[in-house]
């Protein structure tokens, strides 16, 4: 199972070398994960579930510009207990731009402490 | 009673212009507003007070590029019961860049209720 | 005339009080101007026409969240030869959170010299 | 050799989570690698040399929060011949915050070729 998302690239998310300054793909993926979350046939907010970045590996295989419409493709690719690896790859045409995994962990809101995610939202992340 | 602050461009701070992003100046000045509250000779974490923005008019008189030094000074020119207007200059050596005006509304932390400042914070500030 | 844009609130763009920072409202209207140019029915990037901002006056009404979609509506409200005012509103469902209005100077792209706007972008805009 | 940097966290890199955004580190440390070579003591624009991202590592250790300063550590760790990694640490007082692996290739300017380092940039970076 894979979720889908297109980001178009923002005047000023573009450097001085005319390329998406590299800080705005870590803002992007998130983007998309926090998205693909909130389509969740339920109530997120009150599952007392949420996510943190434990760690995330990006690889860059050419630029995008200013108006690009990255299509970013995400998946589950590993379940921990509690965490869980999603693999993005950001695409401007047929033409592949970024690929990266995010290592999150699972935690209960307000005291952060590790936490199975609840049931359905692992089923609806495909896991 | 004035207040200054050196802030260097980040070269992501940059855009495909040359220049740095218009909406990165509105974030300077924030910055400074809040250092400047910050070296206040108390605990202004412990006032209950915080400030919210009302209104913000910013005028350009010309670029600033990646690793100048923008030195930002600040001065509160109105002082109301509960608000308060800081107006700001920015230069490069001696190249005004931008003036603003910034109207803030002292609230109550958490439920942001309009409140005066404690008389020790006006005081930081020259009122 | 008027634009209309949805902007979709991205998680990293809220602030710890949970509210939109103030700075990106100034990103949100430089992208709908932005976008709104990129719509003219003719190859902008050859008309050798860009804007740049001169002032922009910004006026808070309440907050905006994450999540929220921000409804973004533009319009032209005065020509000059070579500027032009948009003014802007940004509406959560019917609640009003923010208006501005902003100045913007045509130039030519390159050496940025003040320059009429061709008339068929002007056209576009409303004009 | 390795070189160090202060980084105050400004309110709005903060976010709902009362947390620095994550992608807040990337912007963070390009400043710090982009700072360190603009340290050359030689003309470091006119030697036609830039770097461009190629992969880069991060993994978090704890949080940091409004006006933590930031003190970034860098060190090559490895060089090639055109390429080379540059490792951080980020504390916050005797805390680690985050660590990361930056994997840079250097260019020419314009084109983007890969290009190995001047000889006086790579001491300077203590190659």
């Amino acid at each position: 199972m894979t979720y889908t998302q297109t980001i178009r690239v923002r005047y000023g998310e573009v450097d001085a070398q005319g390329v998406v300054f590299n800080a705005h793909y870590l803002a992007y993926l998130d983007d998309v994960s926090d998205t693909w979350l909130r389509t969740f046939d339920g109530n997120f907010e009150e599952t007392g579930w949420e996510i943190m970045l434990r760690r995330a590996d990006l690889t860059w295989h050419g630029p995008a510009g200013v108006h690009d419409d990255l299509v970013v493709t995400a998946e589950v690719v590993r379940w921990g207990t509690t965490s869980f690896d999603m693999a993005f790859e950001v695409r401007v045409d047929d033409r592949l731009v970024l690929t990266a995994t995010v290592y999150y962990v699972g935690v209960s809101v307000g005291d952060h402490v590790p936490m199975p995610p609840p049931q359905a939202v692992r089923a609806h992340l495909g896991g």
